[in-house]
């Protein structure tokens, strides 16, 4: 009948469906994330055409691993299937699934329906018999044999209930499951990844220091040994990561003088971003904050004080960086055969030459590039903060941030991307372990509970890991001029316990620097960016001890460790923002409710969703706020709150329920 | 520095991002449908790092020709693109993307800026020409020696206000994004399909009958003669698909009885899907209905009644079809060697044998089953209702329309798949034209509303076009049962306006047959399926004109012949359903308000969404009922309506907007 032979699949094409497997980005072209000790769930729509029993395994290993293993997949609803498997170990992580027509239970699940109803079985059981002895040829040898006798018993003898009972016997069926026939299942067509990161991907407080402010006496330039100095004042607040602003030489070629000036004067130090002069580029230390030496005694030292040191990585150049004279070729040029200067016309920076990542020796500069990141590593850094990645090649940050990973799998990398959302999302997809965030122009109720639920509810949170940084030396945002020190407390509970992450830039925060350099910026007056300042470190400080309160409430309560499980519920007041984080066990709740009004008390009802947290309606439990150490015995979902903004913000609940009740004491664990 | 060289890519990655493509259906692994004359709309996700400004185009053509179309994507909002292009030949289409970093552009926007910011520009116009200079090599002859003179202009002579001129002339613009560098530039990793069909396969109303009760007189089985009697029936309701249940020999043993009783008296006719007798199988006509000729001769004069013949396959076998004999390797086989029939334990169906498409003779068991489609292609038929795909392997499917397709374009293919959500719209995606759908079990505002959501609004849409059958042989809803005559109008108005393809089973449809074989099932006493019944033809039947005139507004109304802009408005009535259906340039708008209780009259108000529709706030517009030809004056967007299902179960209404207002009357168009 036809002209022409039908175009046949290859083989028989699988009658089993694989698909709608998450977690999945882009169609695999990004691995997921996690960090070491974390779990992976995954979830896939598993079916085929009629109504056999299908068997599904998730398979899985470490990338340097040759051999998968294997978890069995369990069917939720409507064909949606699941399993999960742990990371234990850095570096890469592959997954992916099988599944397969089970035709053994397939025939025991008949086979009981018939039986019930009370059908001749006979031809049944010489069918599992047969399916039972196709099993035994694929068995390894000792379940080959313990098979062929499993195969009798079903077909041989007059007992046809001995039979019957050798039939639907869960042991056979655990030993065919082992045995199973995948010949016609279905491979899922892709191997999914996973970038298994340190903890501190996840979990850290950051503090941001200019160097160059960190002396005692006023005028002098900071050095690392005044860091060095400092490190208890950031310990003591509790803080996991001291980020240090770039400590390269720095240029002078139209050198930015205080406040942004065009014209720098001979002492004016200059913008630490204007990278390169003549004592050295990206991997030489600016002579005036101390030698490479210093620097890996103050990193040594940092680590006895449990703190780890960030670099800022800033691929850029001043004019008078090594690479402009030595690799001209890195950057643009004009007609004229000058080096391009960065510009946002009609605005030009001077100061800065962008190097150019698609150069026709895109390989040389590229390759310098990973030179400097290996040689930071080399020293012991291992997390560095990204200046503007978003100026640069996306693909040159995915093929440094491998290449490095490779090397050093504890590497992190935070995006410093304030752009548009996408861009955002695809440097997080492309490696970025952290990413800077929209946090700090999200002040509302609504803002929050939307971007919040963005970030940590769909699949952005599976590769984007936000790292909330409440003020940064570029941005004083409004709501920090205007809110007085109310607001400070108020954005500080915020970033600490919204984000698993967040960090400050200090000491402007925690004395509360309000002042922009002029109305409508968000710059800082006198910014560090510019000029040696100096910040009065003994002072002693009612907020230092807040910060250190709230950081050791973070420490110890492994729900705050984590964003997935961050959920916003209702409450009556617009200005009163009410959220809880919890572990899967359910074994730490906090409860967190904010006042986001720095000026007035703000009161109304919050609604505990008592049922979530495993506990009954009738049931009293306690909440204990741990910033003040009150106790309140709650009975109802619904509960009254009333927060002065100049005495306590917020309060950080952590949920007791209660364990049993006595005559005339109740305990609470 | 390294000990290894890294890794580089091969070539320069592109520093252009494409993605978030749509429509495109799991990465691209099924096609999306539309028929002749339709628009395809393609998003995307394009961006690059910095600040450069981009191009990009979408690419298009018909699987056959060799050459791309292009259409240039225009920026939406938040870096998403738009464009795009109308199939107008039956077949698959193809698209996909590219995308580059316009230089040209971005030199021009900076250029603008610096004059108005009064910078001096004569570098940049030397960089302008550069960038003209380059493209003159690139362009074909005319347009290089053109684009050279153009260089000139900009570069040389001292009137700097003229070569500036020159450089943003407009016609200079266009000609470059002709000779656009796209050398670094992006192309989308994929290329899309999309099928295209007849308009048949978006819009239709379709009319299921048993050939075998076309009779006139009672108690002589129907014939392809009587069914062509019938025809001027079907027409007069305004119907363009006949589709008849199947018309092939039907087995004797184990045949089933009257209201499926197991043992058929000598008499009994059997059901038509027991398909294949000694006289033959899925090639054969069932003698008792004609010949082969006879079929012809019905599919002829159908087409003269501008009815479409649509056939039912059924890809099973009866234990008398030639194939059990001739091909007993098709079918499954008990360890005694007899083939099994169906069973859904404890339930047997002795009178089926299910063909096994996993046998070892796959590719002849597929090539048979192609060539019975075939058969029935070149006999002229186009359209199949396909029984029970999801009970066979779904790459069969998709291969077999895919081949059938290649060969006739214009086939359609309903799958008749009553099962779980996911395996509905696998076959949908697999390559099924129409789907049917749980239309029928859909009775109340919220379950109506939530499902046409999901089936018009969500990606859904791109590739499962629902076909609405009001009732079936196989299913008498309950609400049909217990509704009255009320239940049936409202049913067939839901079915009529929701779905731009819908059906009925008749005649027992359009005569209000209700009673079902007993309490709690679906299934019509004394059904079809197992005996001829007589319908009296003749009799008047005032539904039979209602149903003409619904018909007759369909066909009428451009905005019912498509779902994707079906949109559901606010009522304040749980038991009045409101929803409307435009053309995208409004020209056509159908508002439907339906009582969905048959059993009391319900009113409230209804709220139209005037701006949606193009109308002022402050606008009066008339509301036309196409079902009563009553008219309405509405001045606001709530109105108040009120149905009696025993007078009126819905208004129909046409929106027509008032032109202009004169002293005495108004015009309405």
């Amino acid at each position: 009948m036809l002209e022409t032979r039908p175009c046949f699949p290859d083989r028989m094409p699988s009658r089993v469906i694989i698909e709608g497997v998450e977690p999945e980005i882009d169609g695999g072209r990004f691995p997921i994330k996690r960090t070491v000790g974390e779990e992976v769930v995954v979830h896939a729509d598993i079916y085929a055409d009629s109504h056999d029993v299908l068997a599904a395994v998730l398979r899985y290993r470490h990338a340097d691993e040759e051999t998968w293993k294997e978890a069995p997949m369990a069917p939720r609803i409507n064909d949606r299937w699941e399993a999960r498997f742990s990371v234990t170990a850095l570096g890469a992580y592959e997954y992916t699934l099988q599944a397969w027509v089970d035709r053994f239970a397939s025939w025991r699940r008949d086979l009981s329906k018939k039986v019930e109803a009370g059908q001749d079985v006979a031809g049944e059981l010489l069918e599992g018999a047969e399916l039972v002895t196709q099993a035994a040829k694929r068995g390894r040898a000792e379940d080959g044999e313990w098979l062929r006798w499993w195969a009798d018993s079903l077909s041989k003898g007059d007992d046809l209930t001995a039979r019957l009972k050798a039939a639907l016997d869960p042991v056979l069926s655990t030993v065919m499951t082992r045995h199973a026939d995948r010949g016609s299942g279905m491979a899922y067509e892709r191997t999914l990844r996973v970038t298994v990161d340190q903890e501190r991907a996840r979990f850290g407080a950051w503090y941001e220091l200019f160097p160059r402010s960190a002396a005692d006496e006023p005028g002098r330039h900071g050095t690392f040994k005044d860091v060095e100095k400092r490190l208890p004042y950031v310990r003591d607040m509790g803080f996991d990561v001291l980020y240090l602003t770039p400590i390269h030489p720095i240029g002078l070629s139209f050198r930015k003088g205080p406040n942004n000036t065009l014209n720098a004067g001979p002492n004016d130090p200059g913008s630490p971003w204007g990278i390169g002069a003549a004592e050295g580029g990206h991997t030489a230390i600016h002579p005036q904050l101390g030698t490479l030496d210093d620097f890996d005694h103050l990193l040594t030292t940092a680590r006895e004080h449990d703190l780890e040191i960030a670099l800022d990585i800033a691929f850029q150049c001043s004019p008078d960086h090594p690479w402009v004279r030595e690799h001209p070729e890195w950057f643009r040029h004009r007609p004229d055969g000058t080096i391009k200067y960065a510009e946002n016309p009609p605005k030009k920076y001077q100061d800065i030459y962008p190097l150019d990542f698609e150069c026709a020796d895109w390989q040389g500069l590229w390759r310098a590039l990973l030179d400097v990141m290996l040689f930071w590593c080399e020293r012991g850094v291992r997390i560095f903060r990204v200046d503007n990645p978003h100026t640069k090649s996306f693909r040159f940050w995915e093929w440094l941030i491998a290449e490095l990973q490779k090397r050093y799998p504890d590497t992190l990398f935070l995006s410093e991307a304030f752009t548009r959302p996408k861009v955002m999302r695809y440097l997080a997809k492309s490696g970025f372990s952290q990413s800077y965030t929209y946090f700090t122009w999200r002040n509302n109720k609504h803002e929050l509970i939307e971007y919040f639920t963005e970030l940590t509810q769909t699949q952005v949170r599976e590769y984007m890991r936000p790292n909330l940084f409440a003020n940064t030396p570029d941005i004083l945002p409004e709501y920090l001029q205007y809110g007085g020190r109310a607001a400070f407390y108020i954005r500080f509970v915020l970033a600490a316990t919204l984000g698993a992450s967040y960090g400050i830039y200090g000491p402007p925060f925690e004395t509360f620097e309000h002042q922009a350099v002029k109305q409508g910026s968000e710059e800082y007056i006198d910014s560090e960016k510019y000029q040696v300042r100096r910040w009065d470190w003994d002072r002693p400080n009612v907020f230092r001890e807040f910060i250190a309160r709230v950081n050791a409430i973070r420490r110890e309560n492994p729900a705050l460790h984590a964003n997935d499980r961050l959920i916003f519920y209702p409450t009556d007041n617009e200005q009163i923002l009410f959220y809880g984080k919890s572990t899967p066990d359910l074994s730490n709740v906090i409860l967190v409710v904010v006042n986001l009004d720095p000026h007035h008390t703000q009161s109304g009802w919050v609604r505990v969703p008592l049922h979530e947290m495993g506990l009954r309606a009738d049931e009293p439990f306690q909440v204990h706020d741990l910033l003040t150490e009150a106790r309140y015995l709650w009975n109802d979902e619904s509960n009254f709150v009333r927060l002065d903004p100049h005495a306590n913000v917020a309060h950080i609940f952590r949920l007791r329920k209660r364990v049993r009740t006595e005559k005339d004491f109740d305990y609470f664990f």
